[in-house]
C-alpha cells in the first residue's frame, strides 16, 4: 500500500489524471520529432504550439514570448546567465557587473548568481524583514549600482510570502531607466495566485519562469516567459529550437501535458485558493494553540503553504516520525533536502538558526480534504510531545 | 488514420509499449520529488538509482558515472562548455584555449563550440574525406595546439558513419598526455553498436553523451556518462542533484523510461543489427539500380542508415511527395531541418552543395519490415520519375 497523506505540494505534485490522458498519445503514436517535415513532424510541431498557447493563456502572455526549458531551474539558469549578452551567441558578455537578487530565492538563482560572482560580478542580495518581505528603500539602494541583472521571486517555496515584484520592478525602473533585465522566478505562484505578464512587464518585469510539476503537470516541462526586446544568449546551443534560444528535441510529451495542467491551474484558481486557506487558517489555528511559531504568518502568502516550528523540535526528526506516521510533509525547500544546515530563506528573516533547524513545511494541493488536516493534527499533536518530552529528558 | 511508414528513427523513434508502462506509475502514484525525504521521495529516489543502473549496464559505465541530463543537447554542452573549467563552480575557466571537434558533429557541439569561438577561443574542425572518414594525421596535426576540449561523434545522424573513436582518443593522449578533455556524442551509436565506456575511457574518452528518444525511449532524458577525473563546471546551478552538476528536479517518469529503453536496446543488439543491415542492403540495391548516389557506402556505417540522392531531384521535395504518399523520411537531421542550407555533413565530405542540395536520409527502425522497404521503393521509383521527367521539362 503507498498512500500516505501527501503535504508537499511545493515540492511536486501528483500529475492530474487529466493531464496524463492528454501526454498519451504523444508516446507511441503521435512520437514525431517537431522539427521533421513529414507528418509525424507536424502533428508534433501542432501539438507543440497548442501548448504554448495554453501556457501562454495561463500567464496573460503572448506564445511568441513563450520559451519552453527542462525545468524551472534551466530557466532561471538560462535568464541569470544569458540575459544582457552583449553579443548575439555568447555565453557571457565578458565584462563583469552586478546581478541582484532577493536574499530568500529559490537554489537556482541564488546559486546561478553566485556562479557569476565567482567570475568576477558583484552579487547584490536584497534583504527581507522578519515576515520575509522585501522593503522598497533596499531596492532603491541596489539600484543605485545599476544592476545588469535581477531576479525577485514572485512568491517563496518555503514561506508562500508574496513580492509586490511590479512594484520592485517600478521601482528599479524609477532609479535605472535603461539599467538592466528584470525576471520574476514564479514558479511557486502559478496556479496559486493570478499572474499577469501584461502588467508585470508594463511594471518592468522582462521575464518570468514557470513550472509544470509545481501544477499537477509532469517533470520535465518548464517556460521563460519573456519580453522580446529582451537579449538573451542561449545556454544549450545546437539546433535552433525555441527561436534559437533553447536547442534540443522539445519533449512533446511532457509540453503537451504542461499545456493542459495550464489550463487546470487557471481554471477555478479562486475558488481553490479560499479552500485552501481555509484549511491552512484551521490548520495554524491549531498550530498556535500547539505552541508552534509560524513563519512569516503576517505577510502576503500563497494560501496553500505553512511554514511553522516547534521549538526544540527538530525539523528533520518531525519529517520522519510523520512520515512513519503516513504524512508526507518538508522540513524545508526539497532541492536543499540533502543539505541538513539551516534554510537560507529563515537566516534571512533573521529567525535563530536553532529554531530554524526546528521548522517544517506543510503545503496543501487541491485534493487536501479537511479530515487529512484533522488526522494530521492528532498525529503531530502526539508526534511533538512525544520528540518534546525526549529533548527535555535529554537536557536534563 | 494516422499511420504513414516511419523511415525516420535517426530524428526521433516511437516510445516502446514496455517503456510506457514501466513509466505511467510515476506520474500520478509515485509521483514523489527525489530529494523529498518521505516515502514519496524514497520512491522516486529509489527509481531514479535503479534507472541509473540500467544506463550505466547498457553502456559499460559505473552507475556513478552517469549524469543525467534533459536531452543529447544539452550534454553535448555541459561537456563543450563545462570540461576543464580552471575553479570549481565556474561556467568559463576564463582563459581562451583550444577547442577541436569534427566538421561533421552534430549541431548541438558545433554550435557550443561556435559559442567558445565568440569569447575568444580557437576552434579546430577535423576534417573528413569523401567517405566522411576522419584521418589519424588530422588528428596528430590538432593534437599539436594541444586543445583543451575535444568532440568527436560515435556514429554520424546524418551518413551514420562510425568513427573509431577509441583510435583517435588514443592518437590524442599520445601527443598531447597531460592536454585536454575528450568527449564523444554516442547518441545515434547506442543500440546500433555495441558501447563500452570502460574501453573508451582506457584508450582516452572523458565522457560520452546517450538520449533516450533516439532508442525507444521517451524525449526529456538523456546523460552525459563521464570519468569522475572529468573537471566538469554545472551549467544549471540550484539544488545540487546528479552530485552538484546538474541542478533541477529529476525527471523520474522520463528517467525511469529511459532505463527500461536502455534494457530494451542492449539485448538482441547484434541480432537486430544484422535485420536492419540487411533490409539497408536491399535497399541500396535497389537505390544504386535507380541512380542514387548514396553518401559514405564505402565508410563504416551504423546498419540502419541509409542517405542518398538522386541527382536534380530536391530533396526537401523529393521529402513532402513521399510525405504524401505515406513515408516519412528526411532530408537531413531533423535539427536543422528549419534550415534549408545544404546539409553541413556532406558540403565536409567534399559534396558539391547542389548534389547535397538533393539528398534524403532513411532510417530503420527495430519494426521495420521488408514489405515496407518493398513498398517504399515503389513509392520512390514513381515519384523520382516524375519528379526527375519535370526537372527535364523545366531545364528545356
Amino acid at each position: 500500500m503507498f498512500a500516505p497523506i501527501y503535504f508537499d505540494h511545493n515540492a511536486t505534485t501528483p500529475v492530474d489524471e487529466r493531464v496524463v490522458e492528454a501526454m498519451l498519445p504523444y508516446f507511441s503514436a503521435r512520437y514525431g520529432n517537431a522539427s521533421s517535415r513529414h507528418e509525424y513532424g507536424r502533428a508534433a510541431l501542432a501539438a507543440l504550439e497548442k501548448a504554448r498557447e495554453q501556457v501562454a493563456a495561463a500567464t496573460g502572455a503572448h506564445p511568441t514570448e513563450i520559451i519552453f526549458t527542462s525545468g524551472g531551474s534551466e530557466a532561471n539558469n538560462l535568464f541569470l546567465k544569458g540575459a544582457g549578452a552583449t553579443f548575439r551567441g555568447a555565453v557571457t558578455s565578458g565584462r563583469a557587473e552586478t546581478v541582484a537578487v532577493g536574499a530568500t530565492e529559490h537554489l537556482s538563482v541564488l546559486n546561478a548568481a553566485r556562479q557569476l560572482r565567482a567570475q568576477g560580478w558583484q552579487l547584490t542580495q536584497l534583504p527581507v524583514d522578519a515576515e520575509g518581505q522585501i522593503h522598497l528603500a533596499d531596492v532603491e539602494a541596489a539600484a543605485e549600482e545599476k544592476p545588469r541583472r535581477w531576479s525577485v521571486m514572485l512568491a517563496n517555496n518555503e514561506t508562500g510570502v508574496i513580492h509586490d515584484v511590479a512594484a520592485i520592478a517600478a521601482c528599479v525602473r524609477e532609479i535605472a531607466p535603461d539599467g538592466g533585465w528584470f525576471h520574476t522566478d514564479a514558479v511557486q505562484a502559478l496556479g496559486r495566485m493570478p499572474i499577469d505578464f501584461r502588467v508585470l512587464n508594463n511594471a518592468g518585469v522582462h521575464a518570468l519562469t514557470i513550472s509544470s510539476h509545481k501544477i499537477c503537470g509532469p517533470k520535465g516541462a518548464a517556460a521563460l516567459v519573456m519580453d522580446k526586446r529582451l537579449d538573451l544568449a542561449t545556454q544549450i546551443a545546437g539546433g535552433g529550437q525555441e527561436r534559437g534560444l533553447r536547442s534540443g528535441t522539445e519533449n512533446i510529451a511532457a509540453i503537451v501535458g504542461f499545456g493542459a495542467a495550464c489550463e487546470l491551474a487557471v481554471s477555478r484558481l479562486a475558488e481553490r485558493a479560499r479552500a485552501q486557506e481555509a484549511l491552512r487558517e484551521r490548520l495554524e489555528a491549531r498550530l498556535r494553540e500547539m505552541g508552534a511559531s509560524i513563519f512569516a504568518a503576517g505577510a502576503p502568502r500563497l494560501p496553500n503553504t505553512s511554514f511553522f516550528a516547534f521549538p526544540s523540535v527538530d525539523g528533520e526528526t518531525l519529517v520522519g516520525k510523520l512520515d512513519r506516521a503516513g504524512f508526507a510533509i518538508a522540513s524545508g525547500s526539497a532541492c536543499s533536502s540533502a543539505d541538513s544546515s539551516p534554510s537560507h530563506v529563515l537566516l534571512a528573516m533573521g529567525v535563530p538558526a536553532d529554531l530554524a533547524q526546528c521548522a517544517v513545511r506543510v503545503s496543501l494541493g487541491e485534493k487536501t480534504r479537511a479530515a487529512e488536516i484533522e488526522g494530521f493534527l492528532l498525529a503531530l499533536q502526539e508526534t511533538t510531545t512525544k520528540l518534546s518530552r525526549l529533548a527535555a529528558y535529554t537536557r536534563l
